[in-house]
């Protein structure tokens, strides 16, 4: 998506095949930083500190890890067991994602009978298409989640509330599940870029999304550089908004999807798939099909859900605005009384029941079809 | 309740009724400071920026407010239409709480007919006797709500789960109505506070409650102070933990109820409303008969929201701890991009058919008896 009028990815390689170049977004989005991740280690970082951070993106940044795992695995006299141990640490980057486990063994099984001489060459395009496929994928998310928009454009027409400038179809998100989650595109966003490139007026409601606000800092910053018309919230004020018909939509991305379609995504999604459905509001997800964790049904009884550290709750950065001397500076104040107790929990499940739809590189289904869908094995 | 050990009241006059002080709770939980009120003008200014807050709190003020008015009304050529005007501030400074027009009303009521010489005596009697009340009122509350505590409790024991130091009952409460939203006790609080004071083991999620933190800010404070056990947790995470049983009741509080039990508080109420309705939590407001508002049955329907402003959402204020050197200086910062449109509703409305039970000073009611409870008109 656009950044200035230019075209940007989130993620992409040096030619040189000596690092991968990734934007820092713990800067966003008060600063467009460039950050070089040059081994194993420091890509454990990147997505530890969320750097890189969106299930998608997780997914090709730990596919360039083992990239380069494989250029340092030339100078160890125990190749094998420095991609293997390489793959373990980024495994326990972060334990909610799917798709970094099924990142990291799709690379592993691209490497396996591979000579050592030739193990560079595979693993950095293998790296390349996982990026290449995420892309068309989302791609293919916005095509069929623009179907659903169209839908919604045309059940307003017929209500007597045509969509225009100014009476946009307003779509509720939480967090950020657009390009920067992603390679490009995203996937909750990628259909609203398709409404908006498509000229629908489309207009974002977009959550905050405490702790970390990558809804303030990261969809906002997204979408304004795209130019979509977007109005920040509290994560608090989606549901007065729906119970007063202010939300047409509630589009959603994912970290984990069971195979009975409940919904693991950022914490505080529950919430609002509640209130979507006690307002009668569609609440979908859009997912890419490595999202989905086939072997798993119950969401809430089997997903075991990160708690990251208490200051993400405690503490809150951005741009200081007390000073006029230091005004501008990104600074970080703690909000809390002194030794205050904080539990954060990363990430919530949506049970099938309130999930109207499930958008997929493959089309669209209600949760119980994924299945279906995509002719899994039982 | 306490602080350090000693008891406080959030408003006080000063005993020659030139002033009136209050704990500046635009300052907390970073600093303690008392603030001096000697005006109507200046106590429109602290309703109006929350220096108090709360809607029990904001009626208290009110009413010294008009105090303050009959002591300028002395000095003026017409001191009637002084107090008129005054009474029409007071009511302009905060749109949505009833308590407010509750409060000026009764003083309005008292000084009528009162002679210009005793109308200062009258007015400062009226607005102490207000909070006397408010205290005795929240006083019961407390216990009725004790009651309901101690049923659950009970229960806990039933299910073979007894409540327990290590296995506290957790209560779930959003923004703050302890005793820094009222005069002492507080209403959502109040039961929690009565219930550790008899030697049963609470344990409090505190919301963090966005746009202003007022959980993260006050309620954690309040409860620390009076040794509460307590965590803070974002708005986001209440669902989750009721999905997996770490909530065994929420209680919150409210700026006004309607007369068939729509309760209306802080924005959010009604996200965790909905998801303990949905895990079988039972769901309490508390709630001081000046908060019905007799007039009102469809609370989404009839109740004005408050629109406040965006910087609410946009600038978080906190400790710095940034730079070694200027830690420990409250600092504001901005979080979202330079331009973001923000919307920023203040309260929304829980309807009664997810509400367990109101707890009043008359005693506990599901929410379609209060009409019965308080014998109103029809």
């Amino acid at each position: 998506m656009k950044k200035d009028g230019l075209h940007y990815t989130s993620i992409w390689p040096l030619a040189d095949r000596q690092a991968v170049e990734v934007i820092d977004q713990t800067r966003l989005p008060h600063e467009f930083s460039i950050a070089s991740i040059g081994s194993v280690d420091a890509m454990v970082v990147a997505i530890k500190t969320m750097q890189v951070r969106g299930a998608p993106l997780i997914g090709a940044a730990a596919a360039y890890g083992i990239a380069l795992a494989t250029l340092e695995a030339g100078k160890q006299t125990d190749g094998d067991a420095h991609i293997r141990s390489s793959a373990q640490k980024l495994l326990d980057s972060r334990p909610t994602a799917v798709n970094l486990r099924w990142a990291v063994d799709r690379m592993l099984l691209a490497l396996q009978g591979i000579a050592p001489a030739d193990r560079v060459d595979t693993a950095w395009h293998e790296a390349a298409a996982i990026c290449a496929e995420d892309v068309e994928t989302n791609h293919s998310i916005a095509q069929h989640g623009l179907g659903v928009i169209r839908l919604l454009v045309e059940s307003r027409s017929a209500a007597g509330n045509p969509v225009s400038t100014q009476h946009p179809l307003n779509i509720l998100t939480h967090c950020n599940a657009g390009w920067l989650a992603a390679v490009d595109w995203g996937t909750a966003l990628a259909p609203i870029y398709a409404a908006h490139d498509a000229g629908i007026a489309v207009h974002v409601w977009v959550d905050e999304t405490r702790p970390r606000n990558q809804g303030a800092s990261l969809t906002a910053w997204e979408l304004a550089q795209h130019g979509v018309p977007y109005t920040v919230i509290s994560d608090n004020a989606g549901g007065h908004l729906m119970q007063h018909g202010q939300v047409d939509m509630v589009i959603v991305g994912a970290d984990r999807v069971t195979a009975r379609g409940d919904v693991c995504n950022k914490i505080g999604t529950y919430l609002k798939a509640l209130a979507a459905y006690d307002n009668g509001v569609p609440f979908y997800a859009a997912v890419p099909s490595p999202t989905i964790d086939w072997g798993m049904q119950d969401g809430i009884a089997e997903i075991h859900i990160e708690e990251r550290h208490g200051d993400e709750v405690r503490l809150v950065t951005g741009k200081l605005v007390t000073d006029q001397a230091e005004s501008g500076r990104i600074a970080t104040v703690n909000i809390l009384p002194d030794g205050s107790p904080v539990a954060n929990p990363a990430f919530d499940v949506t049970p099938a029941r309130l999930v109207t739809g499930i958008i997929t590189e493959r089309g669209l289904c209600g949760p119980a079809r994924l299945e279906a869908l995509f002719h899994a094995p039982a």
